[in-house]
């Protein structure tokens, strides 16, 4: 049997969790990583998993003859241009989320993709996550019937460091991007209109970034369903990420991962653990389910589970919520491009 | 012992239950009631509890000399003069919420009871319920530090008839506003601005009297904490009442009460039963709880625990979201009076 | 409307409890109550409710000839005799549980009470309880199939004062006689062998008295099924009520009740308050209903709930787990009578 | 490096799930694997694995030069000599449970390794799993206090299939010894005696083979606490595997695991999925984790987490439980095996 051959671009945390889930799918072999970093620690990091490859030169995977598909795990500004490279080498693609900050460039590089024939899987993992594929199957079964109400809490146990914070493109872009996936995904349904408020809660430099760290976003679905989502950058209590979607049938809500099932009663209280730390507990089936169903696509030829569209549609979403941030009012998606034009 | 004595006005279905929670009370006596359809029913009810007047009139029940406190608990039409009377007779006040659906007038009736020197409490009722006493205890304690986030869903078993509908004042002025007083409630705070969304997705004739089954409105608050509550005229499983308040050092929530705690396993899946139908089973023991609270206010002289401006502000909120709704924008509470008569 | 009258003999905590709620059924007076410690205090009790009559000699209310039945909320010792007089006088008899602790007398009382005809009920409240209702209802309804596994738990908050566990009976007799009712009950089978080990874990003092403070008890039942029953003098998380019963399509388990459904998350732990205290307040709407299924019972000629006959069975288990801890053996329910008289 | 090199004898459904596990360790490679019923699709399943070498001869693994370590997966007549050989040739050794169904057997077995200084871990894979090893974490940290009631509940999805049933050794050594062994684990006590009840209520077919499908058994500590555990060959709802140990300062207690956190509230119910199906399931990472330890104490000369001594006194409890079922009395651990030859 001849193995898919795979390039990695970007081997920090994530790059090195997908090349860690990939190796574990016996179809498939990673034959180089490039970081713009890349040194003596990495090339150990290489030769313990047998990966022959290691450079800080993006193009000499994009350009390389063997392999099949390229991971873009570099940082965000990168993407476009890999994209649009890797797909005129003819390479499939995986990307991280977002595929960018600017959505005309997103589409463009999606066109790229388009035209050159190859298939591209973007990296909305949380669609792969136990519970949240659950919800989704239920309301596309139809056992809540029409979707009347979706809910979504999305909370980060620890804020990012604050110089991440300048380059982020803030909390809509940043980290509500994953939520307004999800409430395409569990809604079957596309978002219409935005009205985002925010604040600065936890931490003041946030607002010498021109970002918030506490927001709620309601939102207007197609189908007529409306929605709520609510970000903090801190819980202290540790990742929290639930959905709820309410409808004529009834309605389906999951609750976080524990670590365990554990109650201690004492003569104080009933005290259990705290949720999975953060994404990389709570996701961690969620990574390999997502590098198996994109190895899946390639091989078998079927669609992807996340396409660049589901990128870009999250994005546009994202940029109606900061401009309604920014605006005041409610903001439809269909406008946001225009509207950031005339802003600009 | 001297009891105190009350006369009660309206003997639907509320008043009979503030009327069979009164009898519990070992200081008080109910010596009369009046209903505008008051007949051979009512009079047999009355027998029944040794409460000697039945009347249509309420005005003698108002003037009648014997008599401490009113509760008022017929249609809200008749709320303010009521309650003007009742002042100015000298009597307490228990008054169903909303005060009326006219803010000008709620607070003339207000003035009226401040001039009088007489005790008004609303019926804000899900202030004693265990589950929300809980929260806003854990909150005032600074059990979870500062506020951040205030979530509220609220939604009935079934939607009213149709008839009701009409009269309602609509969805945020007869039954958000429980949950306008339960934001500010919880977070010790004043709502300044509401957005609010709606959609009829159950019924199209609440469409035909210019209201919406289903409403979702983020709220800006005073404390900077931001919210949402969520509305539905119809959850097929159930009152569903939920209040989750997130802040700097964590969060409290509470869930639905049920019957009971069975758990039954089969081999089709885990079930439980559903959550308590209604506000009759659901409230029971809070509308025990109000009306033992402000009989004591009235025999210790303390301070009811809802006043009359903790109804006028809910009724300020409700009408700001009305509006923003109407507007498609957000309104802040301090402007909506104003708005009101300019889009009159 | 006539209404029925009661005489309460034992004005302790429970004497009062069932007076209080008597007094909330309209059908019902109370018109005499007798203690040997009668005095001002409980002249004051009496006086607040109307109740004409308080003297220190229960035959004075066996022999009022006003009286349709005795409520007997005295001391076991005094169970017997008042039960064999009041049914020689006519009256109808709620008795508290255990009947005695010497089963020949017990079953001569019931002889007694079945000779007059009138009604004797036992007072086990568990099985009035809306969680051991529905588990019942549960099994009884085919809901699991046939029993296989019956799991109770049964642990009080605080150990009774050690002049208490004197004449309890021991922990067999005294407390887990209330389970042993249980498993009769949600079983819908009879207990036919048990197997009981105990231990002093909690205070030395049970020793002394020959008791123990923990105890696990194995059963057999009639329909095959088998059982366990733990119970503790003391879990310092509060009342702890638990029932399960498994079968052939599955199980149903209800868990302890709480005063409210608030989860704290911290930045230490999830948290949530212990269960209701103890009996008062777990128990409170159990109490209710019995003295209500009573008094239905009498007014409309039905069984009572729990019979004469329940409560001298339960009796009969606790004397053989009594006898199988002392012999360290397994005892047939049917053989513990002649071998409590062989080893006496 | 040089890697730690395994042999796996008996490639059935736990040797492969260990093999897997293994593969993942990159301290470790499976160098060979023997199975009675060796053949291509054995050598097909080795060969994707990188496993050079497939015999029907365990012996060959045993006396090869390579091979540090054997992890015997075979059925559990042939554990006893396996053990021995391997002991003799120096090889560490992993054993699944039971050791054998002859206490005096495997105390030689063991008395061989030990005389051989090689470490023997034996496959009580339960300890590692997360919600016990917090229950037994809980427990040593003092978190409960002293322990005074252990409550265990382990019931099977399905029975197994009758030709097994038959040479199983019955319900107390193959399925209720993994509840001996958590018994001792989670309490840190031995197991001093033993009272066993069961029954055949779910299929007859046990009854012809000496066994029962049903088992209570009762237990005391060498501490002084009392326990329980219940065994069922068919749980409809799955795999249920509870454990409580309540003590003088609380109870921790944990739940099954769910492949998902839905709930589903619908017109009828609130409804959630099964627990995790069965063993594979549920132990997914309790597997793992106990090879990793394996490996761990070998590479690092520590104590295996589960010892030789820990096999034979499951199977001391075992064998008392099924004397105690037989005789219709409490048996002491110690005297079991006295016992058993005297009934023999």
């Amino acid at each position: 049997m001849k193995k898919m051959r795979i390039g990695i671009i970007g081997a920090g945390r994530i790059g090195k969790i997908h090349a860690d889930n990939l190796l574990r799918i016996p179809e498939v072999e990673i034959i180089a990583v490039s970081d713009l970093f890349a040194g003596p620690e990495l090339d150990a990091w290489a030769a313990a998993r047998n990966i022959p490859l290691v450079t800080k030169d993006s193009s000499i995977l994009i350009q390389h003859a063997e392999i099949d598909a390229i991971f873009i795990c570099s940082s965000t500004d990168t993407h476009v241009p890999l994209i649009e490279q890797a797909a005129k080498a003819g390479k499939h693609i995986f990307c991280e989320k977002p595929i960018s900050m600017d959505i005309a460039q997103t589409e463009a590089a999606i066109a790229e993709v388009q035209k050159a024939g190859v298939k591209l899987q973007i990296g909305f993992n949380r669609r792969f996550d136990h519970n949240f594929k659950r919800v989704q199957e239920v309301v596309q079964n139809g056992g809540i019937g029409e979707p009347h109400i979706i809910k979504i809490t999305s909370r980060d146990p620890n804020p990012p460091h604050i110089d991440y914070v300048k380059v982020s493109g803030g909390i809509f872009m940043d980290m509500m991007i994953h939520d307004f996936d999800m409430a395409r995904y569990v809604s079957g349904s596309e978002v219409e209109e935005v009205y985002a408020i925010g604040n600065v809660l936890i931490n003041p430099d946030f607002a010498q970034h021109g970002d918030v760290d506490t927001a709620v976003v309601s939102l207007r679905f197609a189908n007529g369903a409306l929605g709520v989502i609510d970000n903090s950058r801190q819980a202290v209590y540790g990742y929290d990420q639930r959905v709820e979607v309410f409808g004529s049938k009834g309605s389906v809500a999951v609750a976080n991962d524990h670590p365990n099932t554990a109650v201690i009663s004492t003569a104080d209280a009933i005290v259990s653990d705290k949720p999975l730390h953060f994404f990389l507990e709570r996701y961690q089936t969620a990574y390999i389910e997502e590098t198996q169903m994109f190895i899946d696509a390639i091989l078998n030829d079927k669609p992807v589970p996340v396409s660049g569209e589901d990128g870009v549609q999250a994005e546009r979403i994202a940029l109606a919520a900061k401009l309604s941030a920014r605006l005041g009012r409610p903001v439809k998606v269909s406008e946001a491009l225009e509207l950031l034009n005339q802003n600009a």
